[in-house]
C-alpha cells in the first residue's frame, strides 16, 4: 500500500486564523494529540518568532513520540546577510527540531515587491539557506511559496526556484497554493508539467481554501504522486484557512485506499478534531466533512427510514470509521436510542420499557430546554443517570454560599471572599475564603468545608472552565438595558485526578451560580467515582 | 462569453439543514434577493409536501422577477399509480411554476431497498412522469439522484435512466452526487463517459459536501460541459450541505471567464450571504471563501506590509469584485504596518517614525502578553488609540465596587446586589442596584450612577458577553487547588445602540473585574463615539 505522509500545520499556520492564539502549554496538548492520531509531522512553529515557539521547541523534547516527528519552520535567510550569520536559521538549529522546513519566495512579484531583492539574490538565498542546513538536520523540506501563482506568471522562474532548492539537498519540494486561487485544471496542469520537468523529486502539497478548492486541490496532488500533504486540523488558518486534514485524511485512506495514518488510528480522528477546538475555543462546524456533529444526522422523513434499512443509500462511508456517530434528529425515537446506548456506555443494560427510561427521557429533556449540554458534560450525565436511577448517594448539602467581591482604585486587584455553609450527614460546616474571582474563592471555601470528611478531595484539582452565553428565551423577557448580561449561561467546568478529568456543567443567569452547580457535580463526581471503583474491586476481589 | 445557469435551491435542499427552517415570506424575501443577484433559476420547494411552500409558489407569482424564473421541485410518481392521478405531479403544475425538476432514483439499490420497485418499473416512473408533465411547462429539468454512486455500482442502469429521462422529453440531465462521497478523479471519469454517451444531453450538475468536494466537483463539471450548476447560498443543507453557490459563481466568474451573473451583479455576492444568514438566523462562517469576514482579513506583519505594497501577494482577486472588503486585523504577530493600517482606519494617519507608533507598539505588546485581544475588540482598540494619542477625554471613573452574591438552599435563584462609586467631574455618585448575577447587577447600577450626567446611556444596551479562560503564567504559579479558577479570564462584551454595535474587552484573574473592564470601555466609548460624530457634523455643518 502505497504511504503519503501527513505533515501538520495547525501549531504554525493553524495559528495564523482571526482567533486562535495558542500557548506553549496548549501547543504540548495539541502536538501530543495529534502524535496519538498519528500524523507523520507535526509543524511546532517558527523558533526564530517568539518566545511561546521557542519554548515549545525546548519541551516537546522531554516527551516521547510514538508516530509523529517535529518539524520547526523558518525562512529562507535576509537577502543582506549570509546563511551562516542569520539569526533565524541558528534559531531552526537550536530548536533541536528533527525536521525544518524553510520557506523561499517562487513567484517574482513577491521576490521584487515583498522581499524587495532581485531574481538571482532569491536564488541564492533558497540554495544557501538550504545547504548550510542540509549537514544539521535529518529531514529537511522546502516550501515554495505561492508556486501555482509564481508558475503562471512566470514558468521559468519558479522551475528555477524548485530546482535550486533541490541541488540544495531538500528531501521534499511542497508546492504551495498560498493564495488559495488555483482552479482544478490549472492546478493539475502546473503539477503535472512539474512532474515532467523534475521526475526524480518528491513533491509535497500544501494548499489554502481562499476558493474552496484546498481539499479537493490536494487529493489530486496525492492522486498523480504527491509524496506529502501539508494542512491543519479542521481547515484552521489565515482568511479562508487551510487544507482541512480531517476532510483529506479519511478520503486518502478510505476512498483512494491509501496508508496515511497507522493502522486503527483513523477512529481517533473526530475526537481529536473536537479536541483541537476545545482547544482553540472555537465550536466546531456541525456540518465539516466526516467530523462534523451533523456529519451522519438525518432530519427525518424519507432519509431516515432509507438509512434504518440501509446505510448506504445516505452515507458515503460508515460513521465509526473516522469516530463518528449516526444522529438522527426530530425524534423522540432516537432520544430513547440515544439514552439507553448512552447508558449502556455507563453500565445500565436498561431495556426500553423500563419506566426509568422515560423519566430519564423527561428529565433529561428539561434541562436541555433550560441550557444543560450533556454532550461535552459527561460526569454530569452519568451523576444524572445514577440518581434517576437511585444509585447515587448524597455526599454533602451546600445550604447557602455567599460571595463578596471588592474592588478599589487604589487596589491591584479585587479582593474576592466566599462564605459556605455544608452539611454533611448531621453535621453543619461553616467556612470562608478569600480566592482569586469568585470561583476560586467559592472553590476553596468549599474544600475546606469538606476536608474533614472526605480527604481524598485533596487529589482533585478544578484544571478549567468555560463560560457560553445562551440566548433564547431570557433575551425576550430582559429589562431595556443590560439585556445581555441577564441571559443564562452555561459553564463547563474540567476536574481532574492523578489517573482521570472529567466535565461538569452548570446553567443559570448568574455565572456565579452556574459555576457553583457545575462544581458541586464536580465534587460529586470525584466522590462518586472514587466510590465505585472500590466498589468494583472488591466484587472482583 | 459561455452561459453558465445558475440554479439555486437554497429554499428547497438548503432547509433540509439542522437548524434551518424558513416561513413562507422568509422564502420570499430570499427569491427576491437571489432575483437581484441574477441567479437563473429559484428553487422554491415542494408544492406538495407542506402548506409553507404551497402558498410560496401562490405569492411568488405576484411579483415581477428581473432574472430568475422559478422551480418547482417533486419526485418521479407513486410507483402503485400512474402520472396521470398522482396527487405530487398535479401539485406541480398547479403551482403554476414556470420550470419543474423531477428527481428520480439512478442507483439500483435505491430503487429496491428505498423505493421498494423494481428496475424496469422505476425507468417508467422516470419516462411517464417526465411525458405527462412535458406539454404543460415551459422547462423541465431531471435530477438523477445519486447518480455517481448509481454508476459505480451499475452504469448500465444509471445510463439507461438517464436515457429514458432524456427521451421523455427532460431539457437538463441533472447528475446528482447526493452522497457527496464521490472522488474528483471518479467524478471527472463518470461525467465523460456520459458525454460520450450522450453527446446531444444538455447535463447540470448537483453535488453534496460529505468529502468537502462539493465546490471543486461543481467546477471540474462545468469545465467539462455542463450547463447547469446547482448549489444553495452558504453551502446550507442536509449533512454537510450542498455546493456553496457563493463559491462556485465567483470563481465560474472571474477564474474561468464564465457568463452566470449578469454583468455588474457579482459585488452583490457578499451582501446576499448575509442577507440569507440573517433570514436563517446563522452566523456567517468567517472563513467562508470569498464571501466570509475574514476571506481578505491580514493577520501578520508580513502578510500585511506585503498586501499594503502590492495586494495581489496575498489576495487572490480584489475583494471588492465580490463586494467583500479587506480586513487587517491586531493581534501579537502584528507589526508596525498593522497599526499604522488600523490607526487609518480610524482617522489618524500617522508616520511610522512617529514616536506614538512605537509607544503604541509598545502598550498593544504589553496588554497581549496580558491576554487583551483586539481583533475582535475594535472599540477597545479605538478608545486605546485615542487614549495614547490624547484625544479621549474621561468621562468618569469608577473608584470602588462591590458584588455581593447570596445563594441559599430555600431560596429559587441566587440574590446579586452591586454598590459602586463613580466620580464623573468632582462630584461622587454612590449607587446600589440588584440584578441576575454580578455583572448584570454592576451593569444596573453604573448606569443608576451616571445616567443623570450622560441620559444618552439610555440609548445602549449590553446585547452578548463571552467569556474565556486563559492559560499560561497563570497556571504555573497557582496553587494546588484551584489551579483552573484562579487562572486569566477574558471576557468580551457587545453592545449597541440605534444606529452601532461594538465590542470591548477586559482581562484579569477574577471574571467579575473582566466584565467590569469591559462593561467600563463600552460605555466610554459610546460617549467618546457619540461626542466624534457630534464633532465631525458640527465640522462639516
Amino acid at each position: 500500500m502505497r504511504r503519503v505522509f501527513i505533515y501538520d500545520t495547525t501549531l504554525r499556520d493553524g495559528t495564523q486564523a482571526q482567533d486562535i492564539s495558542l500557548t506553549t502549554e496548549d501547543k504540548l496538548r495539541i502536538a501530543l494529540r495529534l502524535d496519538e492520531l498519528g500524523v507523520a509531522y507535526v509543524e511546532g512553529g517558527w523558533p526564530g518568532s517568539n518566545p511561546t515557539d521557542k519554548r515549545f521547541f525546548q519541551e516537546i523534547r522531554n516527551y516521547d513520540l510514538k508516530n509523529a516527528r517535529i518539524a520547526a519552520f523558518g525562512s529562507t535567510h535576509n537577502h543582506r546577510a549570509t546563511a551562516a550569520t542569520d539569526p533565524n536559521l541558528k534559531a531552526l538549529l537550536d530548536s533541536g527540531a528533527p525536521v525544518v522546513t524553510i520557506f523561499g519566495k517562487s513567484w517574482d512579484i513577491h521576490v521584487t515587491d515583498a522581499l524587495g531583492t532581485t531574481l538571482p539574490r532569491n536564488l541564492e538565498l533558497v540554495g544557501d539557506s538550504l545547504a548550510f542546513l542540509r549537514p544539521h538536520v535529518g529531514e529537511l523540506f522546502f516550501d515554495a511559496e505561492h508556486f501555482f501563482d509564481g508558475y503562471k506568471a512566470n514558468p521559468d522562474y519558479a522551475m528555477a526556484v524548485l530546482a535550486r532548492a533541490f541541488e540544495a539537498g531538500a528531501d521534499v519540494l511542497v508546492l504551495c497554493d498560498t493564495n488559495g486561487g488555483t482552479m482544478p485544471g490549472d492546478f493539475r496542469h502546473i503539477l503535472r508539467a512539474v512532474i515532467a520537468a523534475m521526475p526524480e523529486a518528491k513533491l509535497g502539497i500544501h494548499t489554502h481554501n481562499d476558493s474552496g478548492l484546498a481539499v479537493a486541490n490536494s487529493i489530486e496532488a496525492v492522486a498523480l504522486g504527491a509524496v506529502q500533504v501539508q494542512g491543519t486540523v479542521n481547515g484552521y488558518g489565515e482568511r479562508c484557512g487551510n487544507a482541512n486534514l480531517c476532510s483529506i485524511i479519511p478520503s486518502l485512506c478510505l476512498k483512494l485506499g491509501l496508508e496515511c495514518l497507522p493502522a486503527g488510528k483513523l477512529p481517533l480522528l473526530t475526537p481529536t478534531a473536537h479536541f483541537v477546538s476545545e482547544m482553540v475555543n472555537q465550536a466546531p462546524p456541525s456540518n465539516q466533512p466526516y467530523v462534523g456533529d451533523g456529519a451522519f444526522a438525518h432530519k427525518g422523513g424519507v432519509h431516515v427510514s432509507a438509512v434504518v434499512k440501509n446505510p448506504l443509500t445516505y452515507e458515503h462511508i460508515t460513521p465509526e470509521a473516522v469516530g463518528n456517530v449516526r444522529r438522527v434528529l426530530l425524534s423522540d425515537l432516537s432520544g430513547q436510542s440515544n439514552i439507553l446506548y448512552k447508558a449502556k456506555e455507563f453500565g445500565f443494560d436498561l431495556d426500553k420499557n423500563d419506566p426509568f427510561v422515560l423519566e430519564l427521557l423527561t428529565t433529561i429533556k428539561e434541562r436541555e430546554a433550560e441550557g444543560y449540554e450533556y454532550t461535552a458534560a459527561e460526569a454530569s450525565y452519568e451523576l444524572l443517570l445514577n440518581r434517576v436511577l437511585g444509585r447515587a448517594r448524597s455526599y454533602f448539602t451546600v445550604t447557602r454560599f455567599r460571595v463578596l467581591d471588592d474592588s478599589s482604585y487604589e487596589r491591584e486587584e479585587p479582593m474576592t471572599e466566599a462564605t459556605v455553609m455544608i452539611k454533611v450527614g448531621g453535621r453543619v460546616k461553616h467556612t470562608a475564603a478569600t480566592g482569586r474571582g469568585p470561583v476560586n474563592a467559592l472553590d476553596k471555601a468549599i474544600r475546606k468545608a469538606l476536608r474533614g470528611f472526605y480527604p481524598r478531595l485533596a487529589e482533585m484539582r478544578l484544571l478549567d472552565f468555560k463560560v457560553r452565553v445562551l440566548s433564547g428565551k431570557a433575551l425576550d423577557d430582559c429589562a431595556p438595558s443590560g439585556c445581555g448580561t441577564a441571559s443564562h449561561v452555561r459553564v463547563l467546568v474540567e476536574s481532574g485526578d492523578a489517573s482521570r478529568r472529567w466535565v461538569t456543567v452548570g446553567v443559570s443567569h448568574n455565572v456565579i451560580e452556574a459555576s457553583f452547580q457545575a462544581m458541586e457535580d464536580a465534587i460529586n463526581y470525584k466522590l462518586f467515582s472514587d466510590d465505585k471503583e472500590k466498589l468494583t474491586k472488591a466484587l472482583k476481589g
